[in-house]
């Protein structure tokens, strides 16, 4: 068995969860950093249609992480084998989500009837975004949408997945307002470079991050999920928390794509 | 078994080639793209001979890949275990020749009295100067060199080997004069940076793309191949077109490599 | 079973010990070496603490290569896998240290009893300072410690484990003062940069080389080690001497990270 994952300049490097124990002969990311000196084939200027099909020649699954929103999708056009899409840009993060859901899943005992905190970079979060398009699938879901302004979930996400589903929505700018509703509350980083201005930042940058005193304004049962790694956003002292279930959610991504793999493979595993 | 991929600083990456079925436990290639940070034993100032004479010890094969013309012969003299040159600078790529004259074989059922187009930037192309030494050794070869006046095949090459040996040859500027009567065309990319001037580039960087128009001039039978990447020198038109060989090629470049292995490791298949 | 190599940027490659046939599946470095290009979880100002929480959920053995001196202690306190510490900064180099031991047992018979030379830099030479610390338990070692003055070992060394362990040791700035009393000479790098003033490097440069010419004045049964690479500060000329040992030291290090793994495994080799 040979997985083939693919990053490009300018990328992301290898998705961390592809590291798990499926991944023996996990074949070398193509990726390099400096353009300069890069010798890849995005770096010579080869296409995302060409590469998967040489990728094709070599891997039985390709996982791919790609800075352009779609990329995996045109690949999966051009391949013999299955696509994992691994992040693509600023647009989707399926994996991740397939590891959300089964934490989810196992912390709480289901996924329907769910209030979902989703806090910080609404704007450019691919995790949050793929997130929602899953969970709305479920009966009796609401969101609570977290962000400054300028990091709001983007439209096309509240128009097209939310009002269109008639999914129940609230969007706040401080953690505070949210924490005591939460059955799941999702962290993600908010980069300083994403702020406005600086005066903003300022006042606003302890909005977004999880200390203890915040956490006491949580419900017993609520979860604090974060895809990691982590800056600032959650105080090291939330670590010791039961609530605190980031490092956990590590461990269900690897179950999650232990079995995407086998799944992909049709290995059954008995 | 364990195959070393060795690689330098400034030099290319992992050959794709290597990325085979073969390769699980494939070690990790030392190349790093930045001096600064860098700090594989090439960028410490190792030699060839004590880097090979180390990765002696780790590994049953070792392939190198190698920005100076000729590190691979020298590897080979310090070495224990057989050394595979996987690309030296501009001089030679004979894993490359082994998958070209393997994808020839298949597709036209013999290696020998074959017309070769070999097409683009001849001077640097050390696929191209592999291909000729090899195929030289087959009865009723020809070569057609299209390139370029400065990227005309070195003097040493048609000196060496095409005219020491008598063998025909000619060549020309113009892709369209040489297709009529090829039976194999092979393509390679031409880099701006390496044109003389604006001026020439502009007026000849056409010459050097194959699409529709100029395909419709080569017999039913010859059959197109490119050592991949290509950048635009193959218009994507022509992949649908039988005669476009360079994606098969890729799988048989698998194959042959695996073969390569097997055979260094003396490994038999029944 | 997986091992987890663990670098950072900035720091080292993966240690190429660790390249060895227990390595199969060998999880990717997350080392990326230009800061701006880089995506991995230290680049993204993840502590060593939450690296290491995600690394035990996937590997069985973290080998950890880190610039700052300590990272490796601080890891172990939140890992619940197994770290080897394969380098941290200018303090311990373990990993070295154990095939430093088994290549001394083996071409001496003993490690006791025995006059050690250390050459080079002294200073921030981690493998030099990891093989004193595990020297030092056995019966009957000395020491001579050959640098210039700026690169002479920490005073912390020679005080807390020298010192107080009543370890006799002389230092001396030439290597040909040493040589005639050594039973082994251990080499270092002396990097140019690390010297003091142009003047004194031109005038002790050669102080630290290690040729034909001086290795006359040594004894017929001294062995001459080290970690590798080397750049000039052992000429070839001496690579054929029978005393010149760094290659078989290379071998013996495969093992000795064998031996190692299989033991933080407890695998069992019958």
């Amino acid at each position: 068995m040979h997985i083939s994952s693919l990053a490009v300049p300018g990328g992301t490097t290898l998705e961390r969860g592809l590291m798990t124990p499926s991944f023996t002969g996990l074949i070398s990311s193509l990726c390099r950093s400096s353009s300069s000196a890069d010798s890849s084939s995005a770096a010579k200027g080869e296409s995302v249609s060409d590469t998967i099909r040489v990728i094709s020649c070599y891997a039985d699954i390709c996982a791919m992480r790609h800075p352009k929103e779609g990329a995996p999708i045109v690949a999966s056009e051009y391949s013999t084998i299955p696509i994992i899409n691994a992040g693509d840009g600023g647009h989707q993060h399926p994996t991740q989500t397939l590891t959300d859901l089964l934490t989810i899943r196992n912390l709480k005992g289901r996924l329907n009837n769910m209030t979902i905190g989703l806090c910080g970079d609404l704007k450019f979060g691919r995790t949050v975004h793929s997130l929602i398009n899953a969970l709305v699938r479920y009966e009796g879901i609401r969101f609570v949408l977290i962000s400054p302004e300028e990091l709001r979930l983007p439209e096309y996400i509240r128009q097209d997945v939310l009002d269109r589903q008639q999914i129940p929505y609230e969007e706040v700018v401080r953690l505070e307002d949210a924490l005591p509703k939460l059955d799941i509350l999702y962290m993600t980083r908010v980069q300083k470079e994403r702020f406005f201005n600086e005066e903003d930042y300022v006042r606003m940058k302890d909005f977004y991050v999880l200390d203890q005193e915040k956490l006491a304004l949580a419900p017993e049962d609520m979860y604090v999920l974060h895809p990691l790694p982590r800056v600032n956003e959650i105080a090291v002292e939330v670590d010791d928390d039961p609530r605190a279930a980031y490092f956990r959610q590590v461990q269900y991504g690897v179950y999650a794509r232990m079995a995407l793999i086998l799944t992909l493979l049709e290995v059954k595993v008995c």
